[in-house]
Order: C-alpha cells, then sequence, then structure tokens
C-alpha cells in the first residue's frame, strides 16, 4: 500500500458537498472512492476493499474548490501520473485531479494541514446580475461599506474562540481556531473576501462573510463583533452567506 | 414607436444561436422578441403585433456573448431602464440586459455596425481538462507554436476575400471583408485569439480559429496562408472550432 497525494479541482454546484453519505452517491469523496476502488479491482481482478480519500476541506454543499488536497491509500501497479490521468478520464467534467503524487506513508491531508484560504466573491451591482460568474458568485445588490467591513474584520482576525460563527451542534472539541488574514477587496463590481487561517469550523466562512456583508450594508457597527465573539452563540452572529459564493483556495502543508 | 438600444450578456451554452428559427424557441432573439412582445401586450392590455429585435452579431449555437449589441421598435410608457429591469427579472439566468437606452429612430445595430470583436479562448493542457471555464474554453491539448501562429495571422490580417473562412452557401453577396487586427496571447494553459474587423461572414472566426491552431500544431506553414485566401474554398481552410471557446465580446458604432 502507498500513500498518495492528490490536488483536485472541481465545481460544487451539482454535488451534495465533499463528504461522503449514506443517503445519496452524489458527493465528491464519494465519486472519488468509488472511481479508486474499480481502478484497483480492474488491476487486481478481483474484489478489493472500498478505498478511503480523505481530503483536507470538508466543503459543503455547492461550495466549489481551485486546489482542494485529499489522500488515499492504494496497492496499485499504477505510477502516479498514471492514476491521475485513469481518474481524469473518468471523472465528470465538473472534477479534475490537477497532480497525483506519492507522499510519506504518514501524511494526512486534513490532520496536517498546517492552514488553509477561502474566498468568498460577492456580485455587487444594483441592477444586473452575473452572467457568466453565476454559479460562482452571490449576488448583492445594495451598497457596501468597505471600510466598515474592513474595520470588523480586524476585530475578527487572529486567535479567538469562533463558537458564534459556526452551525455545529455542541460539541467538546476545542472551537478555538486562528485567522491570520482576511482581505477584502473590490475589482469592478465585484467583491472578494479572502479568509486564510489554521483550521476553520463547520460553515464558519460563510457566517464571517454573513456577517461582514451585514456590517458593510450598515446594519451592524464594526465594534459590535466583540461581543459578537464574547456571546458564544450562533445567533450573535450574521446570516450564513449562500454556498455558491464560496471556494477553497489552497491547503497549506 | 421609440428605438431602444440594449447590451446583452449571454451564455449561449443552453441555445440554437441568437437568430430566431421556426422550428424552435430556443434561441436568444426569440426569447427577448417573445418578452418584449408580452410587456407591451400587459402594458396596452390587447394584442399587439411581435416585437422585432436585431442583433448586431448572429452568434452560433453554443457561442456565447460579453456584449452584444441589439435595437427593437417599441410603443411604451416605460423608460429605458423601467424596460431593462423588467427583462432582467424575467430573463433565463444565463441573459442579461447590461443597458438600455433611446437611440435616434433609424438606428439599426447590425446596418450600423463599424466593427466587432470575437474572442476565442483555447485551453491548452496536455493533462488536465479545465473544471471552473470549461463552458467557455475549447481544450486543447498537443503543444501549441504561437509564433508560427502569429505569422500565419499576418497573412490573414487586412483586408481580403475571405470566401475560404466561410460555410455559407454560394451567395451574390460580397465576401470580401478587412480583419484589423488578429492577437494571439498566452495566460498560463490558456489561449486567446482575439479578432476585430468591420465584419465577420458565417463561421468565419471559428474557421480562422481552426486553420491557426493547425498551424500552432505544425500541420500547415504560415505562408499557406496566401494560398489558402485564394483557394476560395472551404476546403482550403481548417476546421470548424468549437462553438463553446468564442465570445462576442464588443461591438462598435
Amino acid at each position: 500500500m502507498r500513500n498518495y497525494k492528490v490536488i483536485l479541482q472541481y465545481e460544487g454546484t451539482r454535488y451534495q458537498g465533499w463528504q461522503r453519505q449514506a443517503s445519496t452517491d452524489n458527493t465528491i469523496q464519494g465519486k472519488l472512492e468509488t472511481l479508486l476502488t474499480r481502478m484497483v479491482q480492474e488491476e487486481k481482478k478481483r474484489e478489493v476493499p472500498p478505498v478511503q480519500v480523505d481530503g483536507a476541506g470538508r466543503t459543503d454543499a455547492g461550495v466549489h474548490a481551485l486546489a482542494q488536497t485529499a489522500n488515499f491509500h492504494l496497492d496499485t501497479e499504477k505510477t502516479p501520473e498514471q492514476i491521475r490521468d485513469y481518474m481524469n478520464f473518468y471523472l465528470p467534467e465538473d472534477i479534475a485531479v490537477l497532480s497525483c503524487k506519492e507522499a510519506p506513508e504518514r501524511f494526512h491531508s486534513r490532520l496536517n494541514a498546517r492552514g488553509k484560504r477561502y474566498e468568498y466573491r460577492v456580485w455587487n451591482d444594483a441592477k444586473v446580475k452575473p452572467v457568466f460568474e453565476r454559479r460562482f458568485v452571490s449576488w448583492m445588490p445594495e451598497d457596501l461599506e468597505l471600510e466598515a467591513m474592513r474595520r470588523a474584520a480586524g476585530y475578527l482576525t487572529g486567535t479567538h474562540d469562533f463558537k458564534s460563527f459556526t452551525s455545529a451542534k455542541r460539541s467538546k472539541k476545542s472551537t478555538v481556531r486562528t485567522l491570520t488574514r482576511i482581505d477584502i477587496t473590490r475589482s469592478g463590481q465585484e467583491l472578494r473576501l479572502s479568509f486564510e487561517g489554521d483550521g476553520f469550523l463547520y460553515h464558519m466562512v460563510r457566517i464571517l462573510t454573513g456577517t461582514l456583508l451585514e456590517t458593510g450594508r450598515g446594519e451592524r457597527k464594526p465594534e459590535e463583533m466583540k461581543a459578537v465573539l464574547e456571546a458564544g452563540t450562533r445567533e450573535a452572529a450574521g446570516a450564513l452567506a449562500p454556498a455558491c459564493g464560496l471556494t477553497l483556495m489552497e491547503v497549506k502543508y
């Protein structure tokens, strides 16, 4: 058994997210595991145990990835390039393997990740919806005050307990994370919010985005962010921004 | 009756092209005409003659437009902004009206156009197909020699009889056109061919692109272009490049 590290790109529109689910085979992880198990089976000409694919970020339904990292253990004669080509030949056109390399035996794409970067794209135009980019942005017609959003982002950057910014059910696990940076830039009618951190809780980027957008619309003051963090309850933070605007850009090791 | 000029954006993937057809209502022109006729009918509360929409470029099935120009005559109390908003409210998400303005009575989007610019995008990567851009590029895995393509483009630029570069049936109309420029640029694995000219024949940009790509792959020599132009027959030129890579970028008046 060797350990392989792949970098994946996908458009999440059609999928029920990254994570395999018993109720549907329409997940990215599910598609990859089925394909790799079949690949090994064809090679061995016998039944083999199902291949398990671990991804660095468990992206939600509708969320995209420019460069997701995953790894899996396989017993195969194929070279990493042959695995990549086999996968690209059979994967649907909205999923691609950018690269496949052998990794150290103990490498785990999620547990070893030192950081991730997500980008949230907002189409900020009062009158016209995006045509070409509509699957990758969320539409917000209202005026947005960028300076207020940046000041609010300043309160959120750093090491905090982000319990207010997750939809996860109460658990014993730590909800402390470090957000190393939030960059907010505008180019034409498009706003980009870039989030970099050591890790992100369930729905965290989308709730941070929703809260920052409410600040941009003047519904919240930047200084409020301190109290939102301290509250430690989901209700204190803003709305969950739509999935389609979010893309996992990079995983750092 | 007033004359209105609109600038349109659309993703052509789902449509049978710009031009209205008796056999299908799945054309951009057809969608616009049906919608505007309904708009006037609702306002007048009676049957009205069908609105006719003229477009500057009759884009093929699958071809996109970043900025197509069209015009139509209407008898309405609505302001141009209200027409734009009405259209954007009812149009499907892959068509948008970027602007609507009143135009001089005699303005005709196609007959008055002084020039157009088209862009053809090629995803030139041997191993990995495009995911996010797949609807807007055509995939070409082979190595391409840009310098040869640029030299070939040099022979095609200028005023020529482009009869070899159209799929149109023999007609009495002139096939002489002026190509003011062909720019070929690469950014990462993406190649962009930009064509600017006073007008384009049926399939002309896609046949020019196909011929230039054959030159880039070394199947034709740049100097051959002179003979291809002189031949005056469709067979002399290269293959028709796929529609999905082509976008109408701009119409000049």
